[in-house]
């Protein structure tokens, strides 16, 4: 059976890069792999839309994000942390594993983020260290103004550090320009490779906390990242060979493209998914959806566990359920990465075979046809 | 120009392992994933030789070793450092970063290393919590009497740890024969995939300690991986797919040729290849040499680094050269992992064109002639 993948990470890979990731192995202490990580990491800054450093593990997202905590956040530190899914609370579970003082702001997963919450909250902790939030909360579909939060949390000296990990390359974010300090992100989402490398950008506000901080840590100490990689090119632990390779490939697919286009089109794919879902009378779960992830409510009485189960191994289409107190409620979609128009009328397409079996009742072929009407008049 | 890699990590890939690099990827939280994770983990214990649990971490080697001590050492436990290469150093440097209290065994690079120092260290300090070794030491070309040590830390409260991560499927070892508690791996040596995936394999011993530790970790919390990875096949982070595929591909070659042939192929290689620059009139740099990397002294009046950049990048051939204070000083030819007889050939009669291009004495073909002979005796 033909197999589709549509779930917000991993997702599916250019057969392009597939193919770098099959090229001989160089040595990593080589000048030739000197040579591409540093162009890694010289065009990962665009993406960004960074002048600051890019560091590039081995390791998954979180690997990252614990990085992001481990180098910012001292024992008894306060950290605002936005808690409303499922990465929201890995931020908070990293800041209390470090023995930080994390400040919650709880909101009910999937419901809309307002920054004055932070900007009160730092106004009665003046001495907060950092505001750890998402782009692109990958369990619930919704967007945070990062925007909104960077004004308010650059007047103060805390750190504003992102996990972007899903919204990274889809969802529209200007790290400098929306005064973001610290962002990390995945390889398995938007930057279109399989799992197995991270990345963080980090700018000279936070370099100058990151120096001054004694914690223990080793495989994540970012300062030997700064020294080794950012400085020469040289990993401090042997590099994922295969990845920067293919990470080199996307990289060059992503230039061409245009970051710009990117950005419109995931959003448009965003559109023609939320229209197809509301045409077959279903509801969303974000109140601010995202352009990478849809998330959307399983109707009443359908099994939406089972909803997903059908997808994947009676269609070949694999999305993702939900996952904590949500597991079985939603579904989730993904238009990021290497994710296309067509790839949504497969997936809506298939949701409609799935749902008219499972005795859902609704109109078959609605919502295809509400996405291609939006495709055909605004992808680019 | 054509390429050989004889490193000693990362090593060359089976046109087949990088084959399965290039899949598709699937999705992380399917039973076609868990099913493949599961024989992996299975599978990995042969090679290990133990009936403890295996690990699989998305990080370069120092990951495994970091986690090796995060998870086994709190802040004043007591630990034996062997310290004669550059990766014993890092035993103690992650000894020290997490304030345990590193008991040193100081050697000269190179030199033997007598169990009975380990004896007498623990007579001494019977509270000590663990003893950090290394079964090849990849910067020296040793290997250590992990047997022995076995059977000294055995009748003890202490844990044996021991860094297999070059020589994993190549040198002899024998986990749960030998008594070893932790043993850490890495994907790019003897296990040939690329650089990415880490191993640990765990016997109850230590998981009875692991358990108690209160350590503050999160990626490399051990006890995360032992209920969702090795319980139910569920990494705790999204895994290297890629990798994993590959290195079923890998093990089903492992299988097949049996560990003991490959034990018996890397011995006879290592043979061949001490023969042959000791027909050039070079000498070895390890006391004890092991089955998996030689490493040669630089003769008099020649230039290490020059010899190792001239093979390289005149000849294609990759080898490594010293790290820390014998840079220059050494050369290290690999023998792990997908690297065969043909490439012990290749790298002698390389080695012996730039040595004559250096200046070197030496009659031509002297070296290739004597790995000939081993080879075509020996070689199985």
């Amino acid at each position: 059976m033909k197999k589709y993948l549509l779930s917000p990470g991993p997702t599916p890979v250019p057969e392009e890069c597939l193919a770098k990731m099959a090229e001989p192995i160089i040595h990593h202490r080589t000048p030739a792999y000197v040579e591409m990580n540093k162009l890694a990491m010289e065009k990962m800054k665009k993406v960004f839309y960074t002048d600051g450093d890019v560091l590039i593990f081995v390791s998954s997202g979180t690997g990252a994000m614990e990085g992001a905590v481990v180098n910012t956040i001292d024992k008894n530190d306060k950290a605002i942390v936005v808690r409303s899914g499922k990465f929201g609370e890995r931020w908070g579970e990293l800041v209390e594993t470090y023995g930080g003082v994390p400040l919650y702001i709880d909101l009910e997963w999937g419901k809309k983020l307002e920054p004055k919450l932070i900007a009160d909250l730092l106004d009665k902790n003046p001495d907060t260290k950092a505001v750890f939030t998402t782009l692109t909360e990958t369990s619930t579909g919704i967007v945070y103004p990062i925007k909104e939060i960077g004004e308010i949390v650059s007047g103060t000296d805390a750190l504003l550090i992102v996990d972007a990990i899903s919204g990274l390359g889809g969802q529209e974010f200007y790290m400098d320009d929306w005064k973001v300090d610290i962002t990390v992100s995945g390889s398995q989402k938007g930057l279109m490779l399989p799992p197995g490398q991270a990345y963080a950008a980090v700018n000279e506000k936070a370099w100058k906390i990151i120096k001054q901080k004694s914690r223990a840590c080793y495989y994540f100490n970012w300062a030997k990242y700064l020294k080794g990689q950012v400085g020469a090119g040289k990993d401090p632990f042997t590099g994922a060979v295969s990845h920067t390779k293919a990470l080199l490939k996307a990289l060059e697919i992503i230039e061409k493209d245009t970051m710009e286009s990117r950005f419109q089109r995931y959003k448009v794919l965003a559109k023609a998914c939320r229209a197809a879902v509301n045409a077959i009378g279903l509801e969303l779960f974000a109140e601010v959806p995202c352009d990478v992830v849809t998330a959307v409510k399983v109707p009443e009485g359908i099994d939406g566990k089972l909803l997903v189960k059908k997808l994947r191994d009676e269609y070949g289409v694999t999305i993702a359920g939900g996952q904590a107190h949500v597991a079985g409620k939603i579904f989730r979609i993904a238009h990021m990465g290497y994710i296309e128009r067509f790839d949504i009328i497969i997936i809506i397409s298939a949701l409609e075979m799935v749902l008219a079996e499972l005795g859902y009742e609704f109109r078959m072929g609605n919502g295809v046809a509400a996405a291609q009407k939006i495709l055909a008049e605004e992808y680019i």
